[in-house]
């Protein structure tokens, strides 16, 4: 079964905005993470409720690629999927483009460990979790930049 | 004629709470921003063309009342109504609550003044936004904490 | 005993400016965060500590007055006192400037809630806490802006 | 002439954590560019100045490897030196590291391109800027990640 990426539509806000006049690149960590968490709920595994049950997904290692700015009110689209699932950890695939124009503004990929809360260690991740988000995963056994 | 406040929803982002686990006191600054600026655009006087005009509506005072926490992943509405509107600024009054049960989260209001970018010096407000916007004005002239 | 004000020095931050070229309103409110945890932990009661003792100061209100803008890369000085000591309440009263040229950038009020973090109840003050702070108090029977 | 890395110390601030309890990995990318303008500032091309001049450093490419968390009120040091030196790009190379106990917290670099801001198109770095940054430029032919 192919899907295709999960896309999570946002407006840029006056604030993530910098003196530039363009979205300050920080911004970006923050709109891929609202779109794998909005990725994660849709199919079934709310983070917030993964936290609530005692786990934790911290970030380990992030890259990105800026292509072109994007602007204050525009109206962005972030395509995310679930890259390369290993034993104690999973790497979500981002793109954040302009619907309006098609142009691609920014790319990369986030991967996060898994660990138990109290114990910040790396550990498996939950079954449930692997089976709901494997899906699309990639064949690649590395983080691949989606660049 | 009578019409209710704009309403603008959104949902929290992990990036806006802090270690208390709730949603951090200025982000609502942020929330209120998002929502006005909504407000504006629906309208028909968009801040961001506002700008490239050469206006611009710095932020001159702000009040919050924050009555109950929010948490990440929860959805919140924002409702924002104009309320005084000066000679050269503008009040918003905005709350935020939680519709899932409708508790109100924080209440307040943002007084923005009116310049020329490149004077930053106060200016009346332009006749068209006032046309716009001044429809739900209250008749208090000074502004009143909506909480 | 008559004390001055504590004093903590800051540099904007270029992700702290926003397109109007700027530092973003919601800023300020991060700059007094800073400046009254400096407070606390020079008077000998840091926040971070009083965490870990299980207490929290959620913020309840807060007021700003914004007087002129402050810009990427300068330095300012944020002077923070303690205003009104409540029963389950503290007021830091702050005031940014620039010592560059003396400059008021920005002026307000911050009132803290006293609560155990498992109840998120109001609770009184630690007795350790009030002896610390109380020193600068005013008279004042209300938060008063210091604008 | 060999120099070490500049060094940038700061505080975490509260607004800075998120409900894990740590440092949003976001903020890392802010740390880093608080800590490059510091090294301008101080080999003599301020940043700031620089886009008086017309000129501006947009972020192109970033990478961060995540080791450790850091926490709230911990003093941090931002050790930052100058890595590729391209004709239209600069690489800067940062390392986040907790003095009290030396643990390396993050590293990672930010590959800037230089364009004027009128045009937002590649153009050569100032040779000024070229000069008082090169110093401490690596051999390497391509931003080697700092991890």
């Amino acid at each position: 079964m192919e899907t295709g990426p999960h896309e999570h539509r946002l407006r840029v806000r006056y604030a993530e905005t910098d003196q530039m006049g363009v979205v300050h690149h920080a911004t970006y960590l923050v709109y891929f993470e609202e779109s794998r968490t909005s990725l994660m709920r849709d199919r079934g595994c709310s983070y917030a409720e993964l936290e609530r049950r005692g786990w934790a997904l911290p970030v380990r290692r992030v890259q990105i690629r800026y292509r072109a700015p994007a602007y204050y009110e525009e109206e962005l689209v972030v395509r995310t999927r679930v890259g390369r699932v290993g034993n104690a950890s999973i790497t979500f695939e981002s793109e954040v483009a302009r619907p309006a124009d098609g142009v691609s503004i920014a790319s990369g990929w986030v991967e996060l460990a898994c660990v138990r809360k109290d114990a910040l260690r790396p550990v498996p991740l939950p079954p449930e979790l692997l089976e709901r988000l494997s899906g699309d995963q990639e064949a690649a056994d590395g983080p691949s930049e989606s660049s």
